[in-house]
């Protein structure tokens, strides 16, 4: 039973505004190639519009300079964020416990109430506590006292370990391993290396996502902690000790070294890597496959390994291609250069120099 | 109850050419350093000829131009291909169907014929959909509505999320994850990111391999999409609404970003980075490490971050050590030319010179 | 019921000395943000001094060179490396078997010592050998013919595939996997890839530990090996037929190509791509993001991609961000050469000349 609002009321949903039909009943959203008649489809930009003459969506979302479109719309500022909650909005249904599954284990201790749905072949340490609506998919593994909290969703496979505490509303994607023990060791005179205990934990505040077989370490003494909203995309690897600010966004593959702090609202792009021990502040952004070797204050925008400010990087990346040639120009005007010293410096040319 | 050829009929199978020895029974193929009395060995160029001393294969494949060897030989213009054929030949056995181990979940309304071998812990979703010889290895976990093509591996801790569709003779390594959720959001103009729920699926051709802990996200609207043949190593990155043509490569830790679509035969060197709504043309290659910002056509072949053509960045590369040498010679020059500059235009030695 | 040492024997376990109170009893040791009193601290450098007035901790270790301290202090010369053998020994506590849980799945001729703990929903395949003390974690899959050696400990979801052995007081994290194929195929004419089988093994010796989620390949033929002592991050990728010496470092998302062999004690910082068949000697480091494409000798220090001299590409790692400037200073140069040579070569000026 798929819950369906009116144009109208999506409308008010987001703060947007119809321009005709606003009683028409919406069923759905979906992409443009892929929308039926009673769903609505989104452009984020007005040069998408007009729509293709296939497209059967019933509406669409459009920014506010859209102008004349032909069919129903939803007007308004931020087409992609009213996408987001009427879909999410369009896709709500109501939690329906499973309950636990006969094969589950569940250890000694553990809170669980009624309404979850824990999925075949989890386990669950002693000493779980698990919030209202939880759902944990199939062969997740739950360490001993592990918290999670109120409608949050544990893919398939995922590793939570001991003494990890997991926000509400939070997405931990397949495969994804929380409470890993950082990557800390001392090595002797003899180049042996001893490990140094991991005894701190792991902490994700609520309305965080974390990827498939992302990797966030349990800190040496203390928490490694995401901050509430932040998203974090597959094969991320967040080390020990980190702490990244609300709202940020970790694109795939991105490692960030142990102890390094990031503010709110910190964009690295793909495959950054961030060295240990540095904070990047409120707003840094870092262009995919960057190395961060330096802290960055509020707002930086950069790019590189080193990386340094985006626009000089951008204009030195695009360079590096004429290097090869600007070396072989540098030789021959140091030969053109070294034929006109000549001359000059020669009695005729140049008698009273020097 | 291995299956053994006599050297004749193995040349048969790679439209090979026998010398010496056809009669040889071969039971085994193995590296030259490994390989027993029984067992054929290979080398891809003459110039691993002649075999060691101490090789005891009983017989070698060899290329067209490899000269006398002294022992039997199978000649083929393709002895990497004629190895790869040969081993599998001799490695082949009848699919023993294990059934369904008594511990594995099995949901409702799954098609599951007889002739399968699902290991313990296994979970299967409702309406999952296998075919004839499908083996499944412990712990996977196959989400509702997923369906498998005949003679497909599915191995240990593996994922593939619901709606998910993967070939025939497909091959999934330990912890790979098929159809988590792309990483989709629209950040709104407090910073805070709206999850765009993720309602498309993947879709795996046949003859497919994806390696071990390697991602394809599910698409946002349609499908993510790997053709036919294409092998993917481990801990890649596949991102929503991808599609990766046939016959492709994508080696180690290479992350492509949501959208790209890649042609027939496209190579991807280890650790590249793809950005999103890009083409990649057939048989477009591109080095180990390199971040493609920018449509490649046909056959072309870069590297670098942002790539672009191969020769030119590997120069470019090998130049780059030159590069602080080279400032201070431009330093230099400069020096040099201001000095020229001060002599030529003073009076004394350039008096028609403005 | 902890372990606890006076400071007194806490300093014999280390070669240290006491300045200060050794009959103090200490009963854990915690950064210096975190300990309280009865516990013991470290600085690793002394300008970590003075400790801070809020710290609580008891005592602390500190380097030779350390001066007077607010309070009782265990002097050494390495005292990161006390810190992990003191932590490890104040944590220390004798096994405590629990025993298979009855949701394991054990296979046919299996070797399980009384002393051992499995936690549930693990599988053991067909003749897995187990050693005394080991540790399976929930969700664990050990392949048919696998041996692990005494004190081993499997953390949960991780993969050990069939034949792999590993040795005593491993350490494999959650949803590593050993053993996985290797990335071996023969491409044809028609750019159709033959799967080459990959029958070799992976052998991990004693004292290893492996991250979360990282790969270590099978051999095509023989074995990946995982010498002693060696410490590998998360998200790790190490091809097939890769050899890593004794006491070796590898640094999160580091990916080595097949065939290549590390020596002893060779650091790879995180993110290097190590290419196939080369050799790294003993003590070799290679910078994080590295690309290395060349054999590097004894004790080399490289980094950059291709990675080449450290100081050198730190030099020009520096100087990229004035490459346009450059560029265009090499510009002007040469109209500014032009413009002298113009003049000099004149008739007026340069009579004598050619």
């Amino acid at each position: 039973m798929s819950p369906h609002y009116s144009l109208q009321q999506l409308a008010e949903l987001v703060d947007g505004r119809v321009q005709g039909g606003g009683g028409l009943i919406i069923r759905n959203l979906n992409g443009i190639a892929y929308a039926q008649p009673g769903e609505i489809t989104f452009v984020l930009d007005k040069k998408q519009l007009p729509l293709p003459e296939h497209c059967q969506a019933s509406a669409c979302i459009v920014p506010l300079d859209a102008g004349p479109v032909d069919r129903p719309v939803l007007i308004t500022d931020q087409p992609g964020v009213a996408a987001a909650k009427i879909h999410a909005a369009l896709l709500a249904r109501p939690f329906e416990a499973t309950g636990i599954h006969p094969s589950v284990v569940v250890g000694d201790g553990c809170t669980v109430p009624e309404e979850v749905s824990i999925g075949p072949l989890v386990c669950l340490g002693n000493n779980v506590s698990l919030g209202q609506r939880v759902t944990i998919h199939p062969g997740a593994v739950i360490g001993d006292g592990v918290t999670i909290g109120d409608d949050t969703i544990i893919h398939a496979n995922v590793t939570v370990a001991h003494g990890c505490s997991i926000g509400k509303r939070v997405i931990l994607h397949h495969g994804a391993v929380i409470g890993s023990d950082g990557f800390g060791f001392a090595t002797d005179r003899q180049g042996r290396h001893h490990k140094k205990p991991q005894v701190g934990t792991v902490r994700i505040d609520d309305d965080v996502e974390i990827g498939a077989n992302s990797c966030v370490d349990r800190a040496a003494f203390g928490v490694t902690w995401i901050k509430t909203g932040t998203r974090i995309d597959n094969l991320v690897m967040v080390g020990h000790n980190v702490v990244v600010g609300e709202h940020s966004i970790l694109v795939a593959q991105v490692g960030i070294a142990g102890s390094t702090t990031l503010g709110r609202n910190v964009v690295l792009g793909a495959k950054t890597g961030v060295a240990g021990h540095l904070h990047l502040d409120d707003q840094v952004m870092v262009a995919a496959m960057s190395g961060v070797h330096n802290n960055q204050p509020k707002g930086a925008i950069v790019g590189g390994a080193p990386a340094f400010e985006a626009k000089s990087w951008g204009r030195a990346a695009v360079a590096f291609g004429r290097l090869p040639e600007t070396i072989k120009e540098v030789r021959r005007l140091r030969k053109e250069v070294e034929r006109l010293s000549a001359l000059i410096d020669s009695p005729e040319t140049s008698k009273d120099n020097k």
